[in-house]
């Protein structure tokens, strides 16, 4: 980057105008989302379902069903990030977690990145909502929640991905 | 959504602040990149490879291996924008096409989505890209590009959903 322009800095994002160079040499100017990262977890029940969240989005103007989600506090690191919004979101208390994998939401004009988790949870209490959430609780099979995936019921890409992704482990161990 | 405040409009997002409603009765106040929506393509070569772009992205300050896509044009059917962004993006004709599903990118923030197909390619010939693209081409097998959404080399979602939801099509020829 050579240049940036700061558009708007407000609670969640960042807006500039930046100038960068091309490896040709060309220089261009871009519109960039600066986001501060996010976690997305898949939350294992004892029972072996997964608990999934329909949630109140504004972007899309209703309720979107999600893995529990969240923006990474400053300096806080990803696995903080997840044991908070388990607790947060949906209640439960996290035993064990691994990394499914990293995605870059949307490359053309953000660097917002998700780091992607499944984690064995436990405990159920209550939800300790922020004033802006509105979330309800399902808890389905694995089978089921890929089979939403596939019918196009949930087109929320982190959530896409990262069933997909521990879908995937489940079935090739080797790949641990 | 009950007002909304624009704070920019450009090329390729609006920001508004826009004051919502939940589902409890409660308003928020939400910042929101509004986009036009955009596909991505998953190129099969007449040999069962697969082309993937090196593209510079300002976003990521460097470049990122992606199926090639790019943002519907004002009016533009997404069958459309995948017929001209391969001929665009990697100069190649579209024999045929199908979808593989709908990904929403960043649902926290965002109104961006993105349409991902599988197209059949042929003709290869120039590519004609726009004055801020710069994108190299890579030819490799599905299993090598599975192989780099595994290893984390791509990181890029709508990338690794593509290529996944391409994947489990062809093992599971029955949810066609």
């Amino acid at each position: 980057m050579r240049k940036s322009q700061q558009i708007y800095a407000g609670r969640i994002l960042t807006l500039n105008i930046e100038e960068h160079e091309l490896p040709n040499g060309r220089r261009v100017s871009c519109e960039i989302v600066r986001h501060p990262g996010a976690v997305g977890v898949v939350p294992l029940l004892e029972d072996g379902r997964i608990v999934l969240i329909r949630q109140y989005r504004a972007a899309m103007n209703g309720m979107v069903i999600e893995i529990p989600a969240g923006k990474l506090e400053e300096g806080e690191v990803p696995e903080e990030c997840v044991a908070r919004e388990i607790q947060e979101e949906i209640g439960y208390r996290v035993k064990s977690m691994r990394k499914l994998g990293l995605m870059h939401n949307a490359v053309g004009f953000s660097d917002a990145c998700l780091h992607m988790f499944a984690a064995e949870i436990t405990d159920p209490g209550e939800q300790s909502l922020e004033h802006d959430e509105y979330i309800e609780i399902m808890r389905l099979s694995l089978a089921e929640a890929l089979d939403m995936v596939d019918k196009g019921e949930i087109t929320d890409a982190k959530t896409q991905l990262a069933l997909l992704f521990y879908a995937r482990r489940q079935i090739e161990p080797t790949k641990e």
